[in-house]
């Protein structure tokens, strides 16, 4: 199977970027949906996540309940990690492509698909430095994605081969609301969603100083 | 014992389809049933299902809990893989049987039962593709069943023997409306829940760019 | 210590049948009470149950929600299987047995003590084929027992030896509210509860065509 | 130190026995307290009890349930087999203890001291057969008690040596209310209690045919 | 470090005593917090406590929540093992430790910090022997304590040097109570708690027959 | 990656200290987010903690609780130990850095980020000693900090090399309210936040006798 990358804007569907064994990446797709609960509002996550991906999920849980205007405790958030197989999930590199497809299936807003991303993120919003950029950054440009999002503290990182230089954009972010800026459709709406999230998150806005220690985690 | 195939419509009632070994296909009915709950609607899936087929059950809840128009909190939804004894079942792939014999049991509304299906399923409500499905068709087809139903990922993976070939009708689909319009009883109820169905996932449906990483789960 | 097998009905207390090691059978009796909860209702089932049995209880449980006309949520469901000691119980053979107990106890409806039984069961109320078929009966037979119900699909899986055949009568089945009006004390009250039974699990009784696969769980 | 038995009647405290290793007996107290919950009643037992005694105290629930008139889902019933150390507890033969101690706590009536106990519960009341019997007789005698209530079941196993056999009154019972009427302090109010627990568990009193398997339980 | 004992009164702060290896004691401080709860009124009790001491927790609890006047349903338990570091606490031998601090935070009433105390308790308020008595003795004279209160089944076991005998005064104890007595500030409001608590334990408290068994738990 | 401090203030982050292997400190900045919630008020904490450093945050959550004026009930706290990767953090040196981010998120007042911090703390806001101060000293200075609090109790511990002394003040504290008047923004607010800390847990500050055992957990 080949994965196609479309154009156009998907609701709830973003392309996430993962590291496979030591030096090749691979785009790995998130989807997320919101319903109703049976038994008291919960985050379902799926695609056999591993400790530090579990925790992903819930540092990102913190910023969609602050993000979310409906009454959240009254809706699951599925979210699902497509087709990883077995060996699962790790790492915390899909925090802002988990937000990002939460967000978008939230508000029923679509996101960019032949954009891809990575990239860890604080409970306040802050996006931290991740592992593998150059590798991911060259996986998403033979998957055919012309943008890719990474950590502003990464950007020192990436060494693409030159062959991938021209084919896709490296757009560095150092806020979620950046994220969405760049993934959303529809500009007025999108301006909307980032100044509410820049709103809620707002001190942490202010200076930038924010970065990772000296020991970012892999993938 | 053999499994028959009847003729006619069951409520809550599935032939799935599953791989065993390396390269033998098997029938595995999935049944359903609502139910009042004691203490909080829950789902409750029984047949020793390992994890993949665990959160195989959380992803078809999302669509479940969106679908549902009657009060779904009050509801344990039950799901049994019938007889699958000690080894248990594993993999995403009896995702869309599980979706229908539960809608099948949320609205009363039969089942065909000469009708075999595998395929995984996005929170959202695509079918992704699975493993083994040459395999799974001859099953169907020596038991008794006159049409397939599979994912259009999968198509191009169809290499069933002659002896199978006038036997049974493959269907490729890319969603789950698709399986419910095919496997309901009665046109116009099974009209009015695809038409449903398509409205809460209404805008997964417009470009059907949707498709599975390189790598398929198996079974 | 002898188990004698008394006359006469008893409510909430059915005698179930196991298989111990390869070819020798025995009689385990399961009791079941309904009491109020402290919070909120569950179902509470001891005797060592493994993973199979604590699954079958849990298949029985959507029956019995279904057939309770009680606020089933402000109820605790005890059921015991009696003294099985350390090694406990495995497998889903005694679904029916269980089934009957707690409705018996529900609707304080005595259940005869000369009749033994084994079946699984769907959670739509279908009777499952089962194994040990014959050393069950012949445990059955040399307990005393008169009568001993079975699946309908293991009638043809009965060999029993000479001597038990004058001893016991066996009366296959294929729905759990078959298997009431065999067990249940008083012909009117009876054949109330059967009428409710087959009403919420109406349509699985037209056609009679489920069975289970080739491969029956043991005990 | 020396475990003293004394005259009179104490609420919530009741003289429990256990076989250690392969031939000698113990007394063991159990204690119990009612108290309000944090959070939703529960039964809370302590003293590392293993599995089968964790299902015993279950098995208990169902007759305290039934048998409360107060409002047992705002009450936490304390459980405390009483310095068992770290060896704990196991078997289910301290249930008529437990459930003695728990009604004594839960009504505020004494429990004669001079008196020990040992017997198995079904959740309807029948008091089922232990094993040990005869070394459990023997430290009740030693340890200064002058009567110990047993299983009907057990009648037969009882071979206690000359030198106790004047010392100790043995009481079979077959039902729990039975134990009460033996246990409690005050003619009128224990009537009274075993009127109302008779009353709960009715039809198992008709018959006495409850028995237990050839098998008994161990300690 | 070195441990100061202080003179004076300290809210919610008790010193207790553990043994440590063969023959040696070490006093232990046990610190208490009532708070607002989250989400359901919990006991949460830290120090890398092992099982035994969880379960002095819980009994310890029957007797707090009986003694507590606020609606303890809202409030949560906190109770600190101070340092205990990595190898935690085992043994239910703080239990009278652990009940003291509880009591002075829920009622804002200092306890005497030149006292340490060690003792197990039933679930009614009985105080039961424990094990290391004299060398727990030396370790809280060592520390400066000049009265330690134990158990009064473990008068007899108290050895210690002639070093500690005019430094330390030892104080045998049977009932919680008798605890409190001894530990709080203040003549009046100690006589009203301690009344409180023999009221909710009257019967308890009428012949001191309670006595643990011949093997006392371990520290 | 280097990891920056920068001047001013920051909401809900705090510059805390732990110990690398042997003989090496490194600064770990904590991140707290205060959030609606989906189904009862929670503490959720990421970082990989591990045993003692969970049971570190719940003794901080007493403080916050019982600091909290708003109803902590609807409310999950967020804390994140920023990229710790799969070693994850252990030990309890970390309390006062999250019991201080936590109440800055709380509160949305700024935390100076030119100063780090290290202590224990028991759950009525004393603060405790901890290990490995020297190096955590100058690992914040490394890193640029100016101030870095210390537990009072460590004071004497404190060894560091001539080339740091005078790049970083040193500030022993002993209780909570202590910390936030040295870490909070603005004078005024400060000033209150930290007589509403002292008013809640006032009787523990009178003396200032509170002290650990002889042995500190490390780190
Ligand atoms: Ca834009
Ligand atoms: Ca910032
Ligand atoms: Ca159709
Ligand atoms: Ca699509
Ligand atoms: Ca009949
Ligand atoms: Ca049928
Ligand atoms: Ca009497
Ligand atoms: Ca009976
Ligand atoms: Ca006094
Ligand atoms: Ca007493
Ligand atoms: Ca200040
Ligand atoms: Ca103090």
């Amino acid at each position: 199977y080949e994965l196609q990358v479309s154009d156009g804007y998907e609701v709830g569907r973003v392309n996430g970027l993962a590291v496979m064994g030591e030096d090749s990446g691979i785009m790995l797709p998130v989807m997320a949906e919101i319903t109703p609960t049976q038994s008291g509002g919960q985050v379902i996550a799926t695609g056999q996540l591993q400790e530090m991906a579990e925790e992903s999920v819930q540092n990102v849980s913190a910023i969609i309940k602050k993000f979310s205007d409906e009454n959240i405790s009254e809706k699951d958030i599925h979210i699902q990690f497509v087709q990883t197989g077995q060996q699962g999930v790790d790492g915390d590199s899909a925090s802002i492509t988990v937000a990002t497809a939460v967000i978008s299936a939230l508000e029923g807003v679509g996101v960019s698909q032949d954009l891809a991303m990575t990239g860890s993120l604080s409970v306040r919003g802050d996006v931290l430095p991740v592992g593998g950029v150059t590798h991911k950054i060259e996986a998403a440009a033979k998957a055919g994605c012309k943008r890719v999002i990474i950590p502003q503290a990464n950007e020192q990182d990436v060494m693409i081969e030159d062959e991938y230089e021209d084919m896709v954009e490296i757009i560095p972010v150092s806020h979620i609301s950046e994220v969405l800026d760049v993934a959303l459709e529809g500009e007025a709406e999108t301006d909307s969603l980032v100044a509410r999230l820049k709103n809620i998150t707002g001190s942490a806005l202010q200076d930038g100083s924010v970065a990772g220690p000296s020991s970012p985690s892999p993938q």
